[in-house]
């Protein structure tokens, strides 16, 4: 058991890393630690997250109240609280704007699953939050829909949020996705993603049930385990819609873009010869 | 209140910032601190900003004349004098390469507003100040016509400069814009951005007029606030033009290119057959 | 001869630059070193590789049973151990998820060879092996049969592992690669890779030869050097072809792409008009 | 003027920049210091360039024979001898693989100059040298041609040299030449490079004179000073064309690549339907 002094210099820990990996510019991002039944460490606002003492730490009460601290609590910590007080084994939130994650969120672009195991086991299926002003409270409820199905959410144009049992657990979720993002940008500058087959997919997710993680595609009837079927109901209040990656049960209906374009030229010029 | 010891160890420490972030390429990028009516701290020419001890920090009068310092004065002093002249509340310069902001002066693409509420809140619409040769006085004052205007200014085919109470501070906006212009790039690699639509938009202007922060788009009558309308006069003589982004309003004026390209060959098909 | 605690120094100092170059997000990664006939040091899962101490690490016997350590040792300890016994000159295996040679794994293209004379000398071309579901012993077999012929293998969809003397050396190949692979897509990004031609791979496959380093293609009858012919055979199984990136020998068999657009266009159209 | 320990000592700290940059992965790079007539201090062979300590440096003679250290000298030390004989102010030679620029060698694009007044200033036009296999003396040799026109080569499917007085400065030149690459292909992503105009450089080029920094522009006639006319005549050798940029001059003379694909095919179309 960490005292309170250890929680703060845990905190500052991820702070640091969330700075050197680029995750927070300026006074971005927050983390927060609960602490007991009804006191909760967070991070204060306007402050490099890089350059953090326990010091610099605020506590408040799980109805946002600022009970210690001589800075003011980040103006967020209500999407910290709802989540805890959706899931109280939750005991660490971290939010944050890591480049290629929020680059997903931004291009309101499905995270395609499928593509890598570590992935699939330790993550599944990630959503995108439909936007809303931050700082509210209908803001952290954008994220309820999502929070027992999921480790880290996107959130739609502002970054993402990830937790866990304490700072590092809720802060990896976060490392994993953005790694994860980059590379799929990657492989589509390289040429297309290999995703898995049904077949390689299926044997995952028997592991990941055998190893005791749940995942909400276990639940599903008639799901299309790698065409982000998990999350599809959000999509249209979130303006999401694959542009950029197609899963694999798009594959099949997309026609090929060229033959596409060539069909419908010679289409076009013999209609208009003929008219 | 910070002794001059600490100023210079401020300055030294943001200087690290830019270097390992990868803003300050050689010995590019310069801070300045006013600590008096009179006189101000900044680095020298010729220096590593990741490397600088106190020691090589010059102090300069409001006129740009060295004061103090073993080394000579960065000679683009000047453009920090002219913006602290501009704005007396104004405390501390900064001017770097940061890459993906520097990447948008050099394309001469106006940085799309409306994708992420931190940048709406913090920065608003960001400027690019047309081109001139570096050092002299017609330089620094290209960044005069929006220096009441913004945080942080673009300079095209050159860097960024940003401002504030402490360097620190004026660092920030710089991390913060460079940090959104990667994301930007990033989503147009992955398909497209998805911007706020205008009652998104409103609702961010509208907290960030609650929260006393000032945005030129509150005083403009007419303003499409998702087109860069803030800085459009300033287009025509800094050779900007939207060619790679096209915030909101610009979408419904554009042409599907594909369709266009159809439509065009079988015009000119037909119209050849039928000379 | 280093001692066990240097040993581990050893590994930890490895798994600092993994992290620090964003190798290994979460508690991806795993590092071993052979410090006797049937003794294993390696690290545990479930822990940052960036953050760790000699004493988080683990001893295993050549069959994966863990002889000390008060964590669980990695569960890919098979991969190395497979490799180790393969090749018994081998004392360290390093597994991670570099980000440019993971993607062409995920891509499932060719890393095309003759383009960076290092490559050519210390690596050689690299092989993409077959996805298989981690963790198990098929798993570990994917690279049984590129074992002898390289120091390097990315895996499908999952990420590199290397190997060597001790954990430095088997951790530079992953860098180097990881190096190549960025520099590729880099010079697509650009316009094309520049290979090279027939005499200058020759060249430098003599010096290679001359240096004493050895390479498949020195025992291959009618090898197309710079066109992936060593691993060829393998590709049908790992779902690999070249699609972004074309090898010199390719390039003659392949049309170029609006040229060929245009004589299908026109054949389609004058068919169509002829009906 | 740095005794023996502190040259050394220079040479690592260059070296451990060169590491964090990811200029030099593995073994890559290569630094040396010229301390007298007859003796250059310079990195070993097999080392990883963030990891030196002073004592594994090595000391050769201006022939190359190794006159001290327990480790072998780098096999490009010849490279490093050729530019220093050939021009003996410098001191200091500083060979790696920054990602950027070894990316236009690797692609074999001519890096445009006139878009960055500082590259401009400190660099002028960048020439790519001819590959050659390394290590030997015609490798060493490509460089000559350009040693009095520049302070930094990219070397074709290869690396950079740069040099200067001491390894910092001579450092300082990679690492420009680095971070304005990464700038040219990000505003290449976004849409284009705007370039400089002929009086806009030409008032650059004015200033370039008055601090007194050669250029070879300024002694060329009929010199088309922003499309890579002073090293125009190394391309052949070289491989060199401008496929993916486009300086100034080169626009007028490129035909719209979309009009030019609706021309072909009108025309294309009507000569198979008058056949």
């Amino acid at each position: 058991m960490r005292n309170l002094y250890q929680v703060k210099q845990d905190i500052c820990a991820i702070g640091d890393r969330l700075y050197k990996r680029g995750y927070a510019a300026g006074n971005d991002g927050n983390i927060s630690f609960r602490i007991s039944e009804n006191e909760v460490v967070c991070t204060p606002t306007m402050i490099s997250k890089g350059f953090m003492t326990p010091d610099d730490l605020c506590i408040v009460d799980m109805n946002g109240n600022q009970l210690a601290g001589k800075r003011k609590a980040t103006s967020e910590i209500r999407l910290h609280l709802t989540i805890m007080k959706e899931r109280p084994e939750v005991k660490s939130v971290v939010h944050c704007h890591p480049p290629f994650a929020t680059a997903f969120g931004m291009a309101r672009e499905p995270i395609p699953p499928c593509a890598l195991p570590e992935i699939e086991i330790h993550l599944g299926e990630v959503p995108i939050a439909k936007y809303a002003i931050p700082g509210g409270q209908e803001f952290a409820d954008t994220v309820l829909q999502f929070v027992h199905k999921t480790k880290v959410v996107v959130l739609a144009n502002h970054g993402t949020v990830s937790w866990g049992e304490n700072p590092e657990q809720a802060y990896w979720y976060t490392e994993m996705l953005d790694a994860y993002c980059h590379m799929l940008i990657l492989a589509k500058t390289i040429g297309n993603v290999g995703y898995f087959t049904k077949e390689e997919e299926e044997e995952l997710l028997a592991l990941k049930k055998k190893w005791g993680i749940d995942d909400p595609r276990f639940a599903m009837k008639d799901c299309d385990m790698c065409s982000n079927d998990v999350f599809r109901d959000s999509w249209k209040e979130a303006g999401l819609a694959h542009r950029g990656f197609n899963p694999p049960s798009f594959k099949e209906e997309k026609a090929d873009d060229q033959e596409a374009l060539i069909a419908e030229i010679t289409k076009r010029v013999v209609e208009a010869l003929q008219r």
